[in-house]
């Protein structure tokens, strides 16, 4: 036995499951395996980095408002640099979308979330760089573009900084004695009879069989238990055992700008302590803006759906066509103050999107812990999902929480699974 | 437009979903595409028929239980000969094994399902060839087999034969004025903006887009709805838009057996009206084996899970290595009779497993409608499934299942999706 848990993955939930497994138990040999030359580099630190707390789902809520608390606690205890900004999520719609989240703001206003909403005329005189209307404009209603009706402004929301995030629990692992070892990939997990024969051609079917470490292309690592955390790449290493990574991973792209015309959006105020917009999520194509505080900038990305492909992507490339002969039409509609502004940088990272409800899926098999399909909302849950691997580890039935709230675990897991379907995805 | 209708894999999800399409809107022009070039020719006719009325899962349940009233309504009625008969299904269980299965088995009973309980006594009274207990046998103690303790009979549960359903659902569908073309194979589903504006790049992020056809080896057909129902190989269509379709490919393996010392299974009395074994299920390994009546032979599956990779595979293969040895190991110490016994044929499939839930989905998106991963139980619930989606497709909220039973048509889908997930895999 080369450890008594690896952990494939520095990603964020790899660093946040080791940071907690070794806390748990001090004890066992906890050493963390990646890929890449440092924490983050897979998806990680690739992110927006946003957070929120405006979910209908009872447990993506739980998971992200105790992992909001957990920031902010890294930041004014620990000391860390999280960039934790609190500006705010606002989403804005026209009144027939309205319509259709009444439902979930329902069931989030009963959870005591805190939310404003905003109407036209707010949003006009708060944002005067927002178009709300396009009365005037017969190419945006020749564009079939929604007018903007009403903001929900989500205000335990925000950004933070995903590399320092995933940092600070590299750090804190590494202080209480756990191990990474970078530049080492998972090539193959090892499946073994957990009674061996020692016959050729084992583990046979009538056999039960576990996970007892993995291949590497630095030799074979063993290990009491093996938690796959490495994001869409899990899929590499679940495939040929034939365990379901119950994701797909798909591209997803950020556009940096920093322009004097777009000052504006950075000289908001009202709706956060900064005086900045809120990150900002405009009608229906989902495209969305975040000034970026720390360098001044806007960054910007959309949620593109149906006709974006899921597949593995080695090396995913944001593509500049698809911001100006795409996003740009209708971003220019409601942002006038973005026309003829080009990016001045961007890139591009992979979801892990989980289509049946959305939801992380923290799944045990013999040797094995699975963490994933967080649906690009990994960040903000990180802290309570590496509770939940450590708590799955150790054989308990509930993971406390950041705060002391309390999660059964088996809730996330597929045969008791007890979660409902998000209706808030971005 | 060239079809009202155009439904993508002549298996028999396809071929199923055509025939109510067309007999719910006679005036409808329904046309059916395939690959090959015949019907169920990817994995409908390579299945091994078995049909159960045991599951866990409501919705499970009323799915298979009224499609075997529809085979039975097709030989009687229609007059096709489609090999239905009814074998009953024996799980062989180690008392261990039993006490795991009481949640499910009181779930059945309370149902009213048809069962039979038979202790070890019994068993080796009925089934003279097979061997319960290796209290004398070192060597089965040593590779860890479960003994036999209990056996439970389902009753309205039996054979069919996969590829003439497959073809009795074709000649209804023809009958009834629908369309075939074989040969065929779709490459590309095709999506469009709902309001097409005629600008380079449609359609874009900002735009309602649904799926209008797809692009053949033929040339583009157009329709107002697109069936996708082919089976593993539906991510091929699906993932290139980035629309999930719930299952993962694995193979299946099937070996049949015509062997004079293999004649006892042939002979057992008591347990169905046609004096042979049931479809009988192995402790543990989910070793299958199923007399077939039109041939005297005895098929033999094994539903193998860890370690058994996911992917598709254009032609699947049977590996004889695989029964020689792995499978035979543990099957000849239940049925010795099988001693140095080859198989005289073998082929391979590919489930489309739903890990999720292990239940079908039949999920609208705007111009299509996706039906699939149904885990390996497609033929015993092709005709409910067919219904939903030409239910589906007709906007209506239940489908009526044969008999008269009625089924919330949401109920399969995703966003609303409300099913018990499954715990009697085979």
């Amino acid at each position: 036995m080369d450890c008594d848990t690896l952990v494939i993955g520095a990603g964020v939930l790899g660093l946040s499951s080791a940071y907690y497994l070794k806390k748990m138990d001090p004890a066992k040999r906890v050493v963390v395996i990646d890929r890449f030359g440092g924490p983050g580099q897979g998806n990680s630190a690739k992110s927006e980095g946003g957070y929120r707390t405006l979910f209908t789902s009872e447990v993506n809520y739980l998971l992200a408002d105790s992992t909001i608390d957990w920031f902010s606690h890294v930041e004014e205890d620990l000391g860390y640099d999280l960039k934790f900004h609190n500006i705010g999520y606002l989403w804005l719609l026209s009144d027939e979308q309205y319509t259709g989240w009444k439902d979930a703001l329902q069931i989030i206003e009963r959870r005591g979330t805190e939310m404003r909403t905003l109407g036209k005329e707010d949003l006009e005189r708060i944002i005067p760089d927002l178009v709300t209307d396009f009365r005037d404009d017969d190419e945006a209603e020749l564009l079939g573009l929604e007018q903007v009706d009403v903001g929900i402004l989500g205000v335990k929301c925000g950004s933070i900084d995903a590399d320092a995030l995933v940092r600070s629990y590299e750090q804190e692992f590494t202080k209480l004695g756990g191990e990474i070892t970078y530049n080492t990939k998972a090539e193959k997990l090892i499946l073994k009879p957990v009674e061996e024969l020692d016959i050729p051609g084992e583990p046979f079917v009538w056999q039960e069989s576990h996970v007892v470490g993995a291949e590497t292309n630095k030799g074979e690592m063993r290990a009491e238990t093996t938690v796959v955390a490495c994001g869409v790449w899990s899929e590499m290493l679940l495939d040929p055992l034939g365990f379901d990574s119950f994701m797909r991973p798909k591209k997803r792209q950020l556009f940096a700008f920093k322009e004097p015309r777009l000052e504006g959006l950075l000289n908001v105020k009202g709706l956060n302590k900064y005086g900045v917009l809120p990150l900002t999520i405009l009608p229906k194509a989902l495209i969305l803006l975040k000034p970026e505080l720390s360098e001044g900038s806007i960054w910007l990305g959309c949620a593109d759906d149906l006709g974006r492909p899921f597949g593995l992507e080695e090396d995913p490339q944001a593509e500049e066509d698809y911001y100006t002969n795409n996003i740009y039409h209708a971003l220019v509609k409601y942002f006038p103050c973005f026309e003829d502004v080009r990016p001045m940088n961007m890139w591009a990272g992979q979801y892990a999107v989980n289509s049946f409800d959305g939801i992380p899926v923290v799944v045990p098999s013999p040797g094995m812990i699975y963490v994933g399909g967080a649906s690009g909302s990994g960040i903000m849950k990180a802290d309570a999902l590496g509770r939940i691997v450590a708590a799955l580890n150790l054989g308990e039935e509930e993971a406390e929480l950041y705060g002391g709230r309390r999660l059964k675990v088996a809730d996330l897991g597929i045969h008791n699974r007890n979660v409902e379907r998000e209706s808030l995805i971005i």
